[in-house]
């Protein structure tokens, strides 16, 4: 789009070249979630800003279900694979995808991803996103669910200004509560704000340091997995 | 470029039509430096993820700096005004950009607003770009500087993860060090590795919150913007 000033307000202009990506990236997005469905794989596309907790917050999830469902991560990153590593530390098949620049997954990543790993024993499925709060919302991947983790730190206002991606997800996670004595940040207000933005969207406040508030996020996940395991 | 994937390493392939618009930017970009130029204005892009402190940076620098260098600002964001309302509140000049879903600020967007401002009454210009780690650092804007923050509570491992924008920057800032009794960080850690990454970067290490370490940051600027606008 082109660039909006407040005065005056200008028209938004779509760029026909990104709608034939993002109409490729559905097509292979499809078929990722075709081959999902045929091994009955659960896949929950992370998304969030960078240092907001996504990799803790999958390690906490890998724990807490030990031995009531099999987790496999696919994990996003410009570079490196430090992220990987603690995955498969903690036991879960994992591959890493270096997009070499690229600030997003797209669905054509994750279907060669989805061909390394051993989907016939993997029950959920995280795919964990690029750091961004921004690109990764308009590349479906094939995914069941797209979440968000906020965190504390990050200020209370992040909703105002990444709108699209409170919007579109279908669950909110704010992570670091542990640090809110420590920042301003207004849990009501957040909490009031992402509920106008997305209402049907359930809302996780927890600390992956602590612990606090992991179960509920849980359980939620247990529910989706039997639900979309299930094919309902 | 293509993904790349550990096993096998595939071919990093660049797409001819990004380097179009690369190259289109950095047009458009050297006409702004060249109107910066003309009206002595020292124009600084600062970049970050979203929550690092870019905003409050800018304002405890507007106030540091009163009545020694004259700021305005530009603000980036994919929506809402209220960076720039409270720019406004500290008595700067701004104009904010809203992306419209755009995941960084480019040079046209940039000559827009310039052509808003009062550059006769600007000494020093903050470009606050969108909250982004990854797509900001390919765009330049015709800026004297770039700078990243980078803040505690988002973990030491940033650099590795987006290498790029820290070894491309002309100084490093860490916010938020107030909150390091808090969270797992190492600073000795992260001032190794990004010193490592890109030795000619100053490195700061401060707290917005609180202060301390800003008096650093704030002569480096005054240093910048006296041999910018004194042409040298």
């Amino acid at each position: 789009m082109q660039p909006r000033f407040h005065e005056p307000k200008g028209a938004a202009v779509k760029v026909p070249v990104v709608r034939d990506i993002l109409s490729a990236n559905e097509r292979l997005a499809e078929q990722n979630r075709r081959l999902l469905a045929e091994h009955h794989v659960c896949a929950v596309n992370i998304m969030a800003s960078p240092g907001a907790g996504k990799t803790s917050l999958i390690l906490r999830t890998i724990d807490a279900l030990a031995g009531r469902l099999r987790v496999g991560v696919i994990e996003g990153d410009i570079a490196s694979r430090v992220d990987a590593d603690k995955v498969a530390a903690a036991g879960a098949p994992v591959v890493q995808i270096n997009t070499g620049g690229t600030c997003h997954l797209d669905a054509p990543m994750v279907g060669v991803a989805l061909e390394r790993l051993p989907l016939g024993q993997i029950d959920l499925l995280f795919i964990e996103n690029v750091g961004n709060l921004i690109c990764p919302v308009e590349f479906g991947l094939g995914e069941a669910a797209r979440v968000v983790v906020s965190s504390v730190p990050e200020g209370d206002d992040k909703p105002y200004k990444y709108p699209g991606i409170f919007a579109a997800v279908d669950a909110i996670v704010l992570n670091k509560v542990d640090l809110a004595p420590y920042v301003p940040f207004d849990r009501t207000a957040f909490r009031t704000l992402v509920a106008g933005m997305n209402p049907k969207a359930p809302f996780f406040e927890l600390s992956c340091a602590t612990g606090e508030g992991v179960a509920a996020w849980v359980a939620w996940l247990e529910a989706l997995a039997a639900r979309v395991r299930g094919g309902a």
